[in-house]
């Protein structure tokens, strides 16, 4: 299935969406992607497992990175994509197909840009990090990723969001001892034991905290729960997996200290991690991009990839198409004026 | 496999446990069983699925029943049967086929008794109820169940346990919003709110309650819960599987009210139950059993297979060797000397 990096932006969002290419089974998209920008001359292509970079190499003083990934969570019976109203409606349309169609545009059609650009279309954002494509690629070809700046094209409502929260995910297990329920006071439910651990993640009061002059916003939140063998004994054990969204002036380390403080008496595992990214706004490429693309930056809730760009030493900033707010939501969508606009403003900074 | 029933009861206990018949695998037992009684001149053997029955036809003016069921619970790397000090331990040997070794004895060696006996070797005992053999004969074969008096060889510690509690299973359900948990102000976590379900289960006091001379403690737990989509989404379902064990002077519909008062305010549903029965020990069939075993009647707390006959107007009591608290354990063991003192006090009583 080619794919026609001419089609304007909406309708090119729609074939990348219509290549269903959830975590995992990126290959097709991913082998139609590097199919098409290999036909376009002015680029060098390169590829690591379903990541595809592509570059120009006109030795210009700046080179800055435009990034996004291929994957999306889960197909919910929304596609192919469909128009409604001003939107593309879909899975993908928002979280970020739209974003890579941008991208894909400009590899195409900005054959002389006055800073050299890195395009990174990389596999498995939506996943546990250790299985991140750019994460990968970031320990086996480090050099792909160099760059002055990066711009990750995740959704912002076609805004600058500086930084991003770090997530962290933890197992908080309770312990008991198994009886049968029929003489249950022989044994020691420890699902009863996790209700004090669901108490107080819902009383937990999150914090805002200021960073850079950005105001990030946490979470702590159970995202799973699991306990019970059979419907006629008491369990000995139950586990609920909580994630937290800290803001990036907390280390991963101060993070899991904090995590384990809410829980305190608990047995807290922490299984997962990445650290967040400060905002950086101060950095001369940034503000310069900043600057160019004319909107006031916003903090970004969410854990992107800034964060492994910020951890090279490149500055990062998401910038990009449709609200992150739909993100994986069943009905997310994009503006269609959200891809025009993003379109435009990048060519108008690379100078096209 | 034959099944030979002249073997000493506690070599024909471990040679029972010795051929698997975990729910829902029980046919080559119940085939070697079956085969074993149609051996014996002095009985009628039938079948229906896993159920073996085999009756007396001596045309006494009383007939009693005497029942056990041949599944288990799954093997926990428990078999074969060993020996240690005077016990045999391993899966089956206390729940029940202990008592079902006894039950064979009887019947393949009292041609003569002074009660008619009808046996009954069941299936699905210790998965849900609407499964269960005994209830699946009741159905089909009512008249095969008919009796004055009916000893479930459950075991008892080779005591009397008269009646039992009966048992309800529900599911609790909270339902929220769900998000990305990047920005999870924007659902609600319907795990958090199990959190005050599972205190209330933490917090309950169970009762204890008189019932015909004998008291019967209760229990209400959690057994099972289950939450979460993903490490990034906030969940918007929980469902907590509770089950109460309720005396035998509350009706099914009285539990099932009583679990919507514990947890009112919640979205509650009655997936399972099974009433108790009550010990209906002034019976005079019943009464005589009791005095030619000689041992002061107890409660008995687990559900059991006697609340069927309890239904179908046969009072009913549990009688058989072991001691219920190691049935499901992984370590759960049968005193040898139980196994020949049911014996010999049945045989006693039969005439034999």
């Amino acid at each position: 299935m080619p794919i026609d990096l001419d089609l304007p932006v909406d309708d090119l969002t729609a074939a990348l969406c219509d290549v269903p290419s959830v975590s995992g089974a990126e290959g097709p998209l991913a082998d139609a992607v590097e199919a098409a920008l290999r036909r376009v001359p002015h680029l060098r292509v390169d590829r690591d497992g379903d990541c595809v970079v592509a570059r120009t190499e006109l030795g210009r003083p700046e080179r800055v990175v435009v990034a996004g990934h291929l994957d999306t969570v889960p197909v919910a019976g929304n596609l192919p994509v469909r128009r409604e109203g001003g939107d593309l409606v879909g899975r993908g349309t928002c979280d970020m197909k739209g974003g890579v169609a941008v991208a894909l545009r400009l590899a195409a059609h900005v054959p002389g840009p006055v800073r050299d650009v890195t395009y990174v279309l990389y596999d498995h954002e939506e996943v546990e990090a250790a299985r991140n494509g750019l994460g990968r690629v970031a320990r086996t070809h480090p050099e792909w990723l160099d760059g002055d700046f990066a711009i990750l094209m995740e959704p912002s409502l076609a805004g600058v969001e500086g930084g991003c929260n770090g997530t962290l995910r933890a197992e908080v297990t309770t312990r008991g001892t198994a009886a049968h329920s029929a003489r249950s006071w022989t044994g020691h439910n420890a699902i009863h034991d996790a209700g004090e651990v669901l108490r107080r993640l819902a009383d937990y009061a999150p914090q805002s905290r200021e960073v850079d002059g950005l105001v990030y916003r946490e979470g702590l939140n159970a995202v799973g729960i699991r306990g019970g063998i059979a419907g006629n004994v008491v369990p000995d054990l139950c586990v609920v997996t909580v994630n937290f969204r800290f803001a990036p002036d907390r280390s991963e380390e101060q993070a899991a200290q904090h995590v384990r403080e809410v829980l305190d008496g608990y047995e807290v595992a922490v299984v997962d991690s990445a650290p967040g990214a400060r905002p950086g706004l101060d950095h001369p490429a940034a503000a310069a991009f900043v600057a160019a693309v004319g909107e006031e930056p916003r903090p970004k809730y969410g854990w992107t990839d800034v964060a492994r760009f910020s951890a090279l030493g490149v500055p990062a900033v998401n910038y990009g198409p449709g609200d992150p707010l739909l993100a994986h939501k069943d009905d997310e969508r994009v503006p269609v004026e959200h891809l025009h606009r993003c379109e435009r403003r990048l060519r108008e900074w690379l100078g096209a």
